[in-house]
């Protein structure tokens, strides 16, 4: 057995069935090995930041860490952005990345670059092995330690290591871990204080357990839920709880927590702004507020429902009624795309929004919907929602999956079209296409850099704008076997959604949205 | 003066005019400050790494640095591989990486990530400007070291080190470097042992004047002349000197060096394999040749002059003989396209090669052809061609340029078609479609993960193939703003790109070919 095979049947014995690839010559040996294990399903990609993402994706809905195989430093880089929004999503990943022999390193061929200190900066945990010997204990640790931490594991193989014989595989690998630390003592006491209390639940809280045991706790003290910003996967929708998230734009956020004097954090980040603004203060907790870190975001739905059923035993959380907004009619907008798939939104969907400015009005028209999973942009790296998409729906082949894009955000990883297509995933992506870096034309005016009300400079307007050529997203994605519609009005939208829920496989609909700023 | 403008200032006032740019929040007062400078030009990109290569093929061509504009960490995670490619084609680039704000950094808002450690893989120089009274010298020194040593200098702007005021503008940076190292007295004995000897010119030494004086030297003193694998820049066609590079297959370049007693190096890296493969040797030189390092990449070209003056005062390059092959019929093969490009290249083009496995006869259809330069994959990391070809068509608006792509290389950086739109740029682009990742057919075998004459098991295979579905690139580039036509045999080749060398703005035509391996 060599060292590619051995890392193959690690990966399988240990749970690991899909590998998102694009590989070159250095992992050749392990593209080969994978006919030598038929449990490991091979998922080739067209470019790497679709293969990260797709792995964020696959982790999100099944829990579980699929494997990515990235071709020597530059492939990492390619990843990079979409392990950063992985990272942030704190969601197990094991990615391989293939490198040079380890005695031809020395030489500084024209691929050679430091993998280690890129990976460094998005893994919980890197290893390089170094022999046959290594690596199928290596892959076991990488992991291991995926799962029990929700990390990303890197492993780098270079080539010999991968095709020397005499590995022996590795039947099951676990990692002691201590519990994840949590305080109950301190949030117990924030919420019996009778004075006002958010709690704030992000990480794993924000399933139904996790929310049920937030709302519970809500009601019987008085205190109010929100969400963090950007979950890793909202369970919501009719008959789960209904939890508002925390703004994005500061100043809207500043607002959600005004009068708090205590802020429970259960799995969600302190509150900071995702930008610094001039003038404006990065710490979004009123003063006067104390912050309570019941846990940190793995472990938090634990925590949250030991502490619900202590102080809330008999509490039975309020959840959301069915109920969908009428079909609208007109031209698209912000309101009538949103009421459309509120409308619309299929039964146990998955929705992967990265709809950016286009989208602001879909939390209130989904809310009754029947339930289903939001997934968010966690690290702010855009060109998430195509290539998540594709791992989510890998991981959940008989939910129906939304793909709410935006046509700039769309051109980072356009290619997971075609891995969509390649793959015949039941996907339907919408995108936004208001031809516009529509949220830095509202950025540059809240940092100041134009005043309030003036029209940004020609050559600034120039570097916001997608118009000249316009994208053409239906033949764009047709051009990757992607069958495609564009559609202006509410009508057509709905009857482009119904096209697409109605058939298996990918669709695309391009929306043609007024931009937001004018 | 804010530091946004100070910075954009010290670029002008240095000679940096162009900046190549995808931008985010935190960059939003740099946006905004070009319109107050008006020397500056902002080309927008739809992804990082088609800026990074466009300035990489930018400084291949004018010889100068241009700027790069990153969003955060995974901006710069984004434009990693082509800045790989820029550092192995020893090019100076300024990368301006923006940053959260220097006080927001410690909330670990969800963009924030380790930039340092991830710019230090691919740059000479990093930095980081911590006070708005820093950015012009910061910028100044980017500046001057880049163009000194040929180098990737990255400068981290702090958002707030953007738009405080107080900035003052410097106006010119020089940095005092220590000429480059070179052995004459080593490289000159060899030369004059009588004994069998390889000149191996890259570097600066791969444009005329360098390979004349290196094909002087040889017919002087009866030694052979071989270029670099990947050069940056190589001058060739009628009426300059003709020199054979060294060949990609390890194999084959062990026969060109076979023989040899003695290498100078004028400007090339010691000859290596690009890849490891098992059971053979990653030096290629041969068994008792002397390796003598003449000089390193940057004064290469003046090295070997001044060795030509004193060795070969009286000695007249050889050049090449104007010839171009017959127009072809047929079908489309290697020999037929490349055959078609040799017979209408234009005069002066810029030939951008990305071809890998379809191009393997363009040297020697080319070779004849009016006088062009040939820009390759210095880096090995695909994807360049597009994006280096936009940089190069900027740098030189009167030249027509010639992109040589390859479909599964086209997908990583495919939104540079738009750029090219947006820009009107000259740019034919011919995308060979052998629908699948031919190259890697062939290094499967070559690293022996498949015994030789054998077929892959079908999930390798299937992880090497781009069929199902296939990319259809003129929908793809239509759908960009590119007019585009896909052609089967040689006439129709032919015929598109009459029809885009005589159209000034984007084109691209669709070559259908056989794959290598079949």
């Amino acid at each position: 057995m060599n060292g590619a095979q051995a890392l193959i049947t690690a990966l399988v014995d240990n749970g690991v069935r899909v590998c998102f690839a694009n590989p070159g010559t250095s992992e050749m040996h392990f593209v080969a090995a994978l006919d030598t294990v038929p449990e490991m399903r091979g998922v080739l990609t067209l470019f790497e930041g679709v293969a990260t993402g797709a792995a964020d994706g696959y982790a999100r809905i099944s829990g579980d860490p699929a494997a990515v195989l990235l071709h020597l430093g530059p492939g990492l880089g390619n990843g990079l952005a979409n392990l950063h929004n992985a990272r942030r999503a704190v969601v197990p990943v094991v990615v391989v990345v293939g490198d040079h022999a380890t005695y031809h390193k020395k030489y500084d061929a024209p691929l050679e670059s430091d993998i280690d200190s890129v990976a460094g900066t998005v893994s919980g945990w890197v290893r390089r092995s170094l022999s046959v010997a290594d690596v199928a204990a290596d892959a076991g640790e990488a992991i291991a330690t995926a799962r029990a931490k929700r990390h990303i594991s890197t492993l780098i193989l270079p080539a010999d290591v991968s095709w020397d014989e005499g590995a022996t595989p590795l039947e099951s690998a676990v990692v002691h871990l201590d519990p994840p630390e949590v305080d109950l003592g301190q949030a117990e006491a924030a919420l019996q204080s009778g004075e006002s209390t958010v709690i704030m639940v992000g990480g794993d809280a924000t399933g139904a357990a996790g929310l049920s045991a937030a709302v519970r706790l809500a009601q019987a003290c008085g205190a109010r839920v929100l969400c963090e910003t950007f979950p890793t996967r909202l369970e919501r929708g009719a008959g789960l709880p209904a939890v508002e998230r925390l703004a994005y734009f500061a100043e809207a956020a500043v607002a959600q927590l005004a009068g708090a004097r205590h802020l429970v954090l259960a799995g969600a980040p302190h509150p900071v702004s995702f930008f610094a603004y001039p003038g404006k203060a990065s710490d979004l907790v009123p003063e006067g507020c104390a912050v309570h870190t019941l846990a940190g975001p793995v472990g938090a739905a634990a925590a949250i429902e030991v502490l619900a059923d202590r102080i809330a035993p008999s509490e039975i959380a309020a959840t959301a009624e069915p109920a969908r907004p009428a079909l609208p009619h007109g031209p698209l907008t912000a309101a009538t795309s949103a009421d459309v798939i509120g409308a619309l939104l299929p039964e146990r969907a998955i929705v992967v929004d990265e709809s950016n400015t286009s989208g602001v009005l879909l939390p209130q028209a989904t809310a009754g919907a029947p339930a289903h999973d939001w997934l968010t942009l966690t690290g702010g790296a855009i060109g998430f929602a195509l290539p998540v998409s594709v791992g989510a729906a890998i991981a959940a082949p008989d939910r129906p999956v939304l793909c709410l894009e935006s046509d700039g955000s769309a051109m980072y990883t356009i290619s997971a079209l075609w891995t969509q297509a390649r793959e015949r995933l039941d996907i339907t992506t919408v995108v936004y296409a208001n031809r516009a870096y529509d949220i830095l034309r509202i950025e540059l005016q809240r940092v100041g850099a134009e005043a309030a009300g003036s029209r940004p400079g020609p050559k600034a307007e120039s570097l916001l704008d997608l118009t000249s050529p316009t994208l053409d997203f239906v033949r764009i994605a047709k051009g990757m076997g992607v069958p495609a519609r564009r559609v202006g009005t509410a009508e057509e939208l709905a009857d482009a959604l119904q096209w697409a829920f109605d058939e298996t496989g990918p669709h695309l609909i391009e929306a043609v949205m007024p931009s937001m700023v004018g």
